[in-house]
C-alpha cells in the first residue's frame, strides 16, 4: 500500500481550515489509517484530541503520546479493566446509548472519563432515537449519580450518506440531522449550558458548509478518501491518497482478462456497483501517468478472491499491460484495505 | 477468535483418511490458517508436503520447517530474488501458465525447482484451457530448456464448485475437471510419465469420492471449515472449527436488533444470501450450548461495518440475550476471517 504523504497533508489541511473557519472543534478519526506516524501528521495542524472506534486503538494511540481521545463505539462491559487503564492515564471519553451501561459503570468505573450520548438521527445502526427525550432524560439522570462521569453532549454519525445517490440527498440527511441536534440541544442545553454536538461522517463533513450550532467534527476517512468518496462526490480523483501496486501475474486474451496479485487479503472484499450493476472492487490507474490517479479506460476490477484480483480490460489497455507490469488500484474503502496492509505500506512523497 | 483444536485434528484425520484410502499425496493448502501450530497439527498425520498461496507465506513456514511448499499461485515475477532464496532451501513448487514467465525464469531463475503447470477446466480465474494441448506444449518444450525447471504435472483449482446450488452440481463440475484431466494424462503422459493431476477445492475433496486418475489432492478450507461449506453440504455445523466470540454492545428492542462488537476487521464483508436474497455475514450460535454450534433460530447477522455487526433477531432470543453477553459468530469464510485474527486467537480443546 502506498501512502501519499503530500496528498494527505493537503486533505488534513483542507478539513482543519474548514473546521476553523466554521468555529467547529476537529477530532479526527483515526480508524481509516491506525497509524501512529500518519496520526503524528495531524499535530502539525493543532489537532490534540482524536477519534477511535476499539479500546484496542486507543491503547496504541495513548502509547504514542495522544492524551485526549474519544472511543467512538458503544462501549463493551467485557473491556472495562482497559478501559478503567486508559481513563487512568488521559482524558477518555466513552460513547453510551443506554442505562444499562450506566448500570456497569455505576460498579465498574473506578476513574474519571467523559462521555458523549450516541444519538441516531435516521442511519439505523445504533445509538438513541434523537426524539426519545424520555429516554435520553434516564441516561442524564443516571450518569449524574456516577461521580466519575462527566457529560459532554451528543453525538451522532450520519452513516447514511454512504447510501446517497447524490450531493442533493447527502445534503438532506445532513440538513435533517443538524435540525434534530439543534433541537436536542435547545431541549438539554437549560441543563447542560456546555453540552456540545458532535457529527463525522466523511460525506457530509467534505461537502457540506451549513454547520449550524454544531462543535465538533470528526471525519477520518478523508486523510485518504477512496473510490466510494470519489463516487459520492467528496473528493476528486487526485485527492484519493492511497493505492495498492498490484503485479500483473496473468494475461487471457481470450477473454481480455487480468489476474493481478491483490485481493481480498489486501483490498476487503468492499465493492461499489457499476453502471450494469455488477460490482467494482477498486478503480485501476497505471503508475506512468503525469496526472495524479488517471484511471485506465475501460479496466474494472471485477472480481476477487484471497490473493487474486480479476481485471476486465478493454482490447487496447490489454495489449499495453505486460505481466511484471505494477498497476495502481484505488480501493473502495481504504479503511478497510488500511486495516488489512498496516504491516505492509510505504509512505511517499510522490508516486 | 477461537480456534477448536479437536475438531480441527477430526477433519484433519477424516482427510487425511480418505487421501489414503484413494491412493492420493495430501498437500493441503495452508492458506486458511496461516499459523505455524495449527501447521504442525498436520505432522501427527504424515503431511511433510504443503500448498500456499504466496511467496511471503512459503518464507513462514519454510521458517517453521516445511521443507517441501508449492506456491499455488502464477509466478510474481518481482518476487524472483525471494523466489531463488526458497528455492536455494528447501524443494520449492511454482505455477506457470504461459510461456513468458518462462522466459523470465530463464534470465532469472538460480535454483533448482519443480512446477505444475496451472489448468482451468472451468472455473475461469485463471490458467491454461485444458483444450489448449498447442499451448501446452509450448510451455513444455520452453521449460525443457530450462535445467533448473522440474515439470511436476498438471494442478486445477475448481472454485466454481462455490456458485453451485446442489451437491449434484458440484459432482457435475467435478467430474468434468477429472475428464479433462485425465485426457490430459493420457495426452502428456508419454513425454512424461511421472506427471501427477492435482486437484484443490474442499467442496469436492470432501463430497466426492472418485478421484480416478487423481494423484494429489490440496484441499485447505477443511481444517476449519465455515457457513459457507456448511451451505455448500461440505460440512456439518459440529464440524465447523471456528467461532468469533463477539460481545454484544447494544440492543434496539424496537426493531429487534442487536449490536456486536464484531465487523468487517474481524469477519471479512465476504456473505452468503439468504432466502430472500438479504446478505448473512455470519452464523449465530450462543455459548451456553450441549451441542456444538447449535444455531440460534431467527438470528441474522444482516449488516457490517468497520467494527460493528447488527443482528437481525426473533424476540424469543432478543429478550434472552443481554449486554456483555457473548455471541459465537460462524464465520461465512474462515480463510479471510483467519486472516484478519492472526494477531488475536485462542487454541481451545472445546468451549
Amino acid at each position: 500500500m502506498l501512502i501519499r504523504k503530500d496528498i494527505c497533508l493537503k486533505n488534513i489541511r483542507k478539513m482543519s481550515e474548514k473546521a476553523a473557519r466554521n468555529g467547529l472543534m476537529f477530532r479526527p478519526h483515526f480508524k481509516t489509517h491506525q497509524l501512529a506516524e500518519v496520526g503524528s501528521w495531524f499535530r502539525g495542524f493543532g489537532v490534540d484530541r482524536i477519534t477511535v472506534s476499539s479500546v484496542s486503538m486507543a491503547r496504541y494511540f495513548a502509547n504514542h503520546g495522544w492524551q485526549n481521545i474519544l472511543i467512538a463505539f458503544p462501549l463493551n462491559v467485557l473491556e472495562i479493566q482497559e478501559v478503567n487503564e486508559l481513563a487512568e492515564q488521559i482524558d477518555l471519553s466513552l460513547l453510551i446509548e443506554s442505562t444499562d451501561s450506566l448500570n456497569f459503570l455505576e460498579d465498574n468505573l473506578r476513574h474519571n472519563c467523559s462521555f458523549y450520548i450516541k444519538i441516531d438521527t435516521g442511519y439505523r445502526r445504533t445509538g438513541m432515537d434523537s426524539a426519545d427525550h424520555t429516554g435520553i432524560n434516564q441516561v442524564l439522570d443516571k450518569s449524574n449519580q456516577n461521580p466519575h462521569l462527566k457529560f459532554s453532549g451528543f453525538l451522532v454519525h450520519s452513516g447514511n450518506t454512504y447510501n446517497a445517490k447524490s450531493i442533493e440527498e447527502i445534503k438532506a440527511i445532513h440538513d435533517d440531522s443538524l435540525s434534530k441536534l439543534n433541537m436536542l440541544k435547545k431541549t438539554f442545553s437549560g441543563d447542560y449550558p456546555d453540552l456540545i454536538l458532535s457529527i463525522g461522517d466523511t460525506p457530509s463533513c467534505s461537502l457540506m458548509d451549513d454547520f449550524k450550532g454544531i462543535d465538533e467534527i470528526r471525519p477520518g476517512n478523508f486523510v485518504f478518501y477512496d473510490l466510494m468518496q470519489y463516487r459520492l462526490g467528496a473528493c476528486r480523483l487526485k485527492d484519493v491518497a492511497v493505492t495498492l501496486a498490484c503485479p500483473v501475474v496473468a494475461k487471457h486474451p481470450d477473454r481480455l482478462e487480468l489476474v493481478i496479485y491483490g485481493g481480498a487479503v489486501h483490498l476487503s472484499k468492499e465493492f461499489v456497483l457499476q453502471a450494469d450493476g455488477s460490482p467494482n472492487y477498486g478503480a485501476i490507474a497505471s503508475f506512468d501517468k503525469t496526472e495524479r490517479n488517471q484511471l485506465l479506460e475501460g479496466c474494472n476490477l471485477m472480481k476477487l478472491s484471497q490473493e487474486h484480483g480479476i481485471i476486465k480490460c478493454n482490447r487496447e489497455n490489454f495489449n499495453k499491460i505486460r505481466i511484471g507490469d505494477l498497476l495502481a488500484v484505488m480501493p473502495v474503502h481504504s479503511c478497510l484495505s488500511m486495516n488489512l496492509m498496516r504491516s505492509d505500506y510505504l509512505i511517499t512523497e510522490q508516486d
